[in-house]
Formats: structure tokens, C-alpha cells, sequence
């Protein structure tokens, strides 16, 4: 199994009988699940995406990816949300944060169109300046103002540098698959275009094509991530909260959060898994943080934020849990050298690897938090290759679904995120909503 | 002012009773500050550091910037937590997030010796090959496991390359004035060495040393920087809750506290603020968790997080407060692009400057974030300057230390910072925790 959970951190604040008694919540939410006879069914197209995605499709993303790592230097995903997270964590963890510093026979990628800013925009004009780009515009409606706005700079920058005809080879666009004037202007424009499915959101999009080509374009094997999210879907499909890992992860957070452990700190090791956390923070706070509910999702990465965060988690208010991702395989053979006039006093550690210093760290942080009075689960995930990510995301989505439901919540939906833009349009004077617009200026 | 406060937003949330009544608990707080009374005030070297600064020390730093600019590519900074975080936010908020991405007369500057990740020990080792290096150790005991492996490859790194003679010349260190093994070892050496002030903490520590070196590398104006930081220290001397700023982020987080909002986000509109923000939560869950108390600091970039954790704020847990940094003049020109096609219907906005909508963006989610019982307090900073940074710097770090106060912790200690690096050290073997070891051992 690439990914296993570790209750024993987690045990000395839980008892047997409050899994006991969450156990048939969790079968139920499981069932309905299953069923697709909860709230948001519509949406349950990520379920079973590992085997039944369109292998046609699979293929051209794969197509695509090579002719844009032949044609460019730099590629540009725009998308925000949902539509940039899950490739920039996958890039990040398995390639690195650093990605577009290192020396690669892979583009440069960068991320545009995920904020309204003007500095931001115009630094990466700068950064394209004098080389050879391609985009990816990912945009289920087209609309949304932020990749918009993005998508109006980069085609018109590449048609201004490779003429309409040419431009036309390096826009590939990711949207709807028929409905919306994205869709349809790219299909006149002669676009290549790929799907957001119907029947999943934007944040269990990861492993369609809207995080699959920016993925396949790092030079990340794509048979090897869907294989792994296969596994999870095969070894995580049936049990219960005793067998199923994903169905227990799911039945911790909520014992933990209904006695007033409101926040849960996703907890890495590596600063590879900074984006990832991101990721989870967007698929659980989007997925449970409605009705006046839910487990606030916050994110560290240690031993870094040990020396920012560590004394709140050490000592501050107890209303925190931590679930801590350990990459058990080490990914590099640096060790401690020696140094005979010993400055630091760390001859002790001389020739020991990095990752069993980093792991000693990780365990001697456990043992100290729990002694803190804060729940630590931990989730042991086999080694950082494409396959056992593949596996986590998919053991995350599934324990996001069963959790939600368990909370009584549609996991599927997002309808506060409306809020902000219906006023932000009345307030830019958008046609259709002028009777809000008077209102909200005389409040601010 | 460079900063202001605006309470409009979290007014509806507060009574002026509530005010009046904590008004008392802040006076007493600032003035045992001011008189030096309280709890760690052998600590309070940054009250008058903008003014009271070594000159003699602000000039060689400025000195050893240029040389480092001139004789490097790369310049390795090596330290943790507030050795690290404070000139990093500058650098960022200030120049760019991607600042090693841009085109630029100064070397590219890359943080090291934060984590414990053999990967990115690698990789970094990787980028510098075949360029020039210097580096800048920052270690007050020069003992602290993180950057005291990193400084022990680096050094290897650089006298294998340059030799000791040449090595020298290219090593910084910053660390205690008299004591240690670092400073003696470098005194020996003939390294350049800079003060981390005995009276100041790693997370106070950003204008002294410890943050000034880096930051001058990166082509930032240290004397604007340092009189943002004085103009502040004047302006908020005095006055009481309702006059001093500083005092009145104090009081308003402190009541909102103590009514169950227990998080305070803080909110950036522009990707250049993140690195400001884990400055941030690390000033504030440092200082303020302890005793089991403090609220838990995060932070979000929108409109970015709008799209991943904008669900939760605006329906969620109703247990959060924000904290909005409004920069309040333009740095970019950029403008919305006319699209005749208006594939995405925002013609609308087109020729309107990206600031408009950014800040529209932020007016709406203040509106809609209120309606969903989200109190809010907004700073307004007057630019993205040197000067206006210095001002914030020196605001957070005295509404900190009185916030700190009323909450009745010591903000300038970190005993809890301790547990895990006692543990990790008994783990693994080192000499003098032979009696916890095994005890550990058992409870893995």
C-alpha cells in the first residue's frame, strides 16, 4: 500500500468507543456515497476517474505535452482555484518547489491568471520577453475574471509575436466540453481543447485534464499517477473505518473536531510539499467549510516552521490537531559532514543521511506535541514518486467525500465563493447588477 | 502615516463598551513596555532599534553588500526562523517573490539551512555549480542544528572551490558578539562577522543584522527601510487606544479573542505579501502561544485563496477574523486589454487599471466576508516602498509585544521551541541525553 495511516499518535486523546460509535456514520456517509444517493451525487465523476477517464483524450494531452516541450521555453497555465492547484502541487512535490531554477529539458512553467494583480502580470511579460511560449487557459465557464483577464494578455502578446496562425499552435485551452463562448471561440479559432468534466469540481480535477497537461509537460509520467490513484481506488474501495484508511482518516478528523479541535495542520517535511498542502487546505476548506461549519484547514512545513509555528503548537491554545505527511523512502543520500574543527558540537551526527535526521526530527516532534496535548495522525506514504502521489490524491479526495458527509454537509458545492465576486461585479459597474451597486457603495 | 488602521469593518462586531473596557489593560501594557516592567524586558533591544543602532555596524554592512554583489551569482543565506524569515519578507514584498526569476544586477539569493530535506540540500548544491557563491551564516549560538549542517556544506562547498584564503572572503557570518564557538572559530578564521544584538529575538530581529545583510544584497535602500522604521517608532510613542494604531490592532485582536475567534487570517491582495505573512505568524504564534493560550495565526493571498479557502471564511466555523493588508497606491499600470470577440464578457473593465479591480476584488470579499459574520480589521499601507515597509515592521512588532501583555504571556520567549529539538537530540544519541533516549525509544 503506498500510503498507510499511523494512529498511534492519535490514540491517547480518542477511545475505542467514540470510533465505535462514529463507525455506522462513517458506513452510511460510505454507502450514500457509493449509492451516489447523497448530497451533490452530480458530482461524483472523480470517484471512479483513475480507470474511467477518456483514454483518447489521455493520449492527446500526452501529444500535446510533447509538441509544447518542443515548441517553448516557457509555458503559462492560466487558471485559478481548483484549475492550477493540483498541477502546481504535482509539479512541485515530484519535480520541485524550485522547478523553474533547475536546469531541465522541460519548459519553464509558470502560474498566471490566479490573482488580480498588475506587478504580477507585468513581471511575467518581462520573464516571456525574447522567449518562446505556449499557454494553457483553464477555465470551465470561460468567464471567471481572474484566468480571463490573463488569457486577454498572453493572446494577445502571442499573436502579436506569432501572428494569429501561429499563435493558434500554442494556445491549448481547457473548458467545457460544448456549452460557453471559451468552447466555442476555440473551436472557430482552431484551438486544441481538452475537458473539464461535467461531474467533477474544480478541485477534484486534479487527475483529468485539467491538471494533466501542465503535470505531462514537467515531465511527470502520467500512467504512473493514474496507476497510483487506481491502487486507492481498488484497495480503498470497500471496508470499514477499522480497515479503510481513508474511512478511518475520515472518522478521526470528525471525532477530533466535534471535541473542539477546530483547526487541523496538514504537517510536511519536505519543502516539496508545501503546494500539496495547499491543495488539501482548498479541498477540505471548500469541501466542509460551509453552514457554520467545519475543521479550519491550516498547513506547516517542518522543521522549517518549527522555529516560526512550534511554539503554538507546543503550547498555545488547544484547539488544534496535526496530521503529518511522512515520505518514508528517502529521495537523496545527503549526509551530515564531518567537520574536525567540530564549530557546532554535531560531530555525533557525522555520516549520519539527512532523512534519518529529518526523520528524528519528525519523531521527536510527535512525541513532543502529543505531550503538548495535541492529537498527531500520521499518514505514511510509501516514497515521493508519481505513483504514490497518484495514490494519496486519491486517498484525500475519498476521505474529504466521506468526512463531508459525515459533517452533513455537500462536499461538492461552493456557494459561498459566489459572494465576493456578485459584489465586486455590482461595485465595478457590471450590466445586470446596478441595483446592488448603490447599495454596496454607501458601505464602504 | 505609511500605516492606518481602518475598524469600519470590524465595528459591527465590537461595542464601544468593550473598547472602554480593555482600554485600561492596554495603557497598563504599553506603559510597563515603555518603563521596561514586564515580562522578558531584558528583551526589548527593538523598541528604539531604528534609532539606537550600531552606525559603525550599518555602514560595514552596507560595505560587505556591495562586495557581495560585486564578487557572486549566488548568495547562499543560511538560518532559520527568524534568521531567515524577516529579510526574506523584505526581499520579497519588496523586490519580487520571483526575484531569483528576473533579470537584475544583484546575485541571485537562495535560503538555506531552514529544514532538514537532503533533496533540497541537493539541489541547491546543484544550482551553484559553476557559479560564483558567497554566503552569510546566521546562527546567534552557531549550535542550531538546521544551518549549522547547511554552513557545515557550504563551507566545504566554497574552500574546496576558492580554497581557505579565497573561502574567507566570501563567508558572513552573523552571530553573538563575544560568545560562541561560531564567533570565535570566525574571529580565527578572519570571516566578517555581524552582531545578532543579545537584547533582541530572532523573530524581532529584522532590522538589526540578522535581516540587513540579505536585504541589502538584494538592491533594497537600508536607510529608507530603517527610517520607515523610526517614522513609526515616533508616531506610535504615544496615545492610548483610540489615538495609536498599534495599540488599537492590540486591542481589537485581544477582544475578539476573548470572544471565540480564536484564528486571525491575515489577508494579502498581492502575491508579494506571502513571505510578509509567514513573517507574521511567526512574530505572533511565537510571542503569543503559550500557556495554552493565543490565537492561531494564518494567512491567505487574494483573490488567489479566494478560489481555495474563500468557501470557509465566508461560511465556515464562525471562530476567524481577518486582517486585511490594503496597499493603497498602485505599483503597476497595467490595464484590463479590450477584447472585440469578449469571449468572457468583460468588456466591461477593459482599459481599467488592474489596481481598480484588485481593490473592488477587496471591497466586495470586505462586504461579503462582514455579511457572513467575519469581523474585519484592515491596515492601510500608503505604498510598496522601503519606507512604508520599515513603518509596518516596526507597527506589528510594537502592537505584538502589547497585544503579548494584555494577553498576559512573556511575547519575547519560546520555551516551547525546546520540546522537539530535546527529543531529537536524545533520538539521536547525543551525548548528554543518554537518559531520555530510551524512554523515547519505547514510545515510537
Amino acid at each position: 500500500m503506498a500510503l498507510r495511516l499511523d494512529d498511534k499518535f492519535v490514540k491517547p486523546f480518542i477511545t475505542d468507543e467514540e470510533i465505535s460509535a462514529i463507525a455506522p456514520e462513517i458506513e452510511a456517509a460510505a454507502a450514500s456515497l457509493r449509492a451516489k444517493t447523497g448530497k451533490g451525487a452530480e458530482m461524483l465523476g472523480w470517484l471512479d476517474l483513475p480507470e474511467n477517464y477518456d483514454k483518447e483524450e489521455f493520449a492527446r494531452i500526452k501529444a500535446a505535452a510533447e509538441k509544447i516541450k518542443k515548441t517553448c521555453d516557457v509555458f503559462i497555465v492560466i487558471g485559478i482555484g481548483g484549475s492550477y492547484l493540483g498541477s502546481r502541487a504535482v509539479i512541485e512535490f515530484l519535480r520541485s518547489p524550485r522547478y523553474n531554477l533547475l536546469k531541465k529539458d522541460t519548459p519553464d512553467i509558470y502560474f498566471s491568471g490566479c490573482n488580480i494583480s498588475g506587478s504580477d502580470l507585468d513581471e511575467l511579460l518581462a520573464i516571456c520577453e525574447g522567449r518562446d511560449v505556449c499557454i494553457n487557459v483553464i477555465s470551465k465557464s470561460g468567464t471567471t475574471t481572474e484566468p480571463a483577464v490573463a488569457f486577454r494578455y498572453f493572446r494577445a502578446w502571442l499573436e502579436n509575436k506569432y501572428g494569429k496562425e501561429g499563435a493558434k499552435e500554442r494556445i491549448f485551452v481547457t473548458t467545457d466540453k460544448a456549452r460557453g463562448t471559451l468552447k466555442s471561440f476555440s473551436t472557430d479559432a482552431g484551438y486544441e481543447t481538452f475537458v473539464v468534466p461535467d461531474d467533477v469540481g474544480g478541485r477534484f480535477s486534479v487527475l483529468s485534464a485539467v491538471g494533466l497537461l501542465p503535470i505531462a509537460v514537467s515531465g511527470i509520467n502520467l500512467d504512473e499517477l493514474m496507476s497510483g490513484a487506481a491502487d486507492a481506488m481498488t484497495a480503498l474501495s470497500a471496508g470499514d473505518v477499522y480497515t479503510n484508511d481513508a474511512y478511518k482518516y475520515a472518522a478521526l478528523r470528525n471525532i477530533l473536531y466535534r471535541k473542539g479541535k477546530v483547526t487541523e495542520i496538514l504537517v510536511g517535511y519536505e519543502p516539496y510539499e508545501q503546494m500539496f498542502c495547499e491543495w488539501w487546505k482548498q479541498l477540505y476548506g471548500e469541501s466542509e467549510g460551509k453552514d457554520g461549519k467545519g475543521l479550519y484547514p491550516s498547513s506547516v512545513i517542518f522543521s522549517t516552521d518549527l522555529h516560526s509555528l512550534g511554539q503554538y503548537v507546543q503550547s498555545g491554545l488547544r484547539t488544534i490537531f496535526e496530521t503529518v505527511l511522512s515520505v518514508e523512502t528517502p529521495d537523496s543520500e545527503a549526509k551530515v559532514p564531518n567537520d574536525p574543527a567540530n564549530i557546532d558540537g554535531l560531530n555525533f551526527l557525522s555520516g549520519m543521511p539527512m532523512a534519518e535526521v529529518n526523520r528524528t526530527a519528525m519523531n521527536g516532534t510527535l512525541l513532543a506535541h502529543v505531550d503538548g496535548e495535541v492529537p498527531n495522525i500520521v499518514l505514511r506514504l510509501a516514497e515521493r514518486s508519481a505513483r504514490a502521489l497518484g495514490y494519496m490524491i486519491y486517498f484525500f479526495e475519498l476521505a474529504c467525500a466521506v468526512s463531508g458527509y459525515v459533517l452533513d454537509v455537500n462536499p461538492f458545492d461552493q456557494p459561498g465563493v459566489e459572494a465576493y465576486k456578485k459584489n465586486m461585479f455590482a461595485l465595478l459597474g457590471k450590466p445586470g447588477y446596478e441595483e446592488m451597486t448603490a447599495e454596496l457603495r454607501a458601505r464602504l
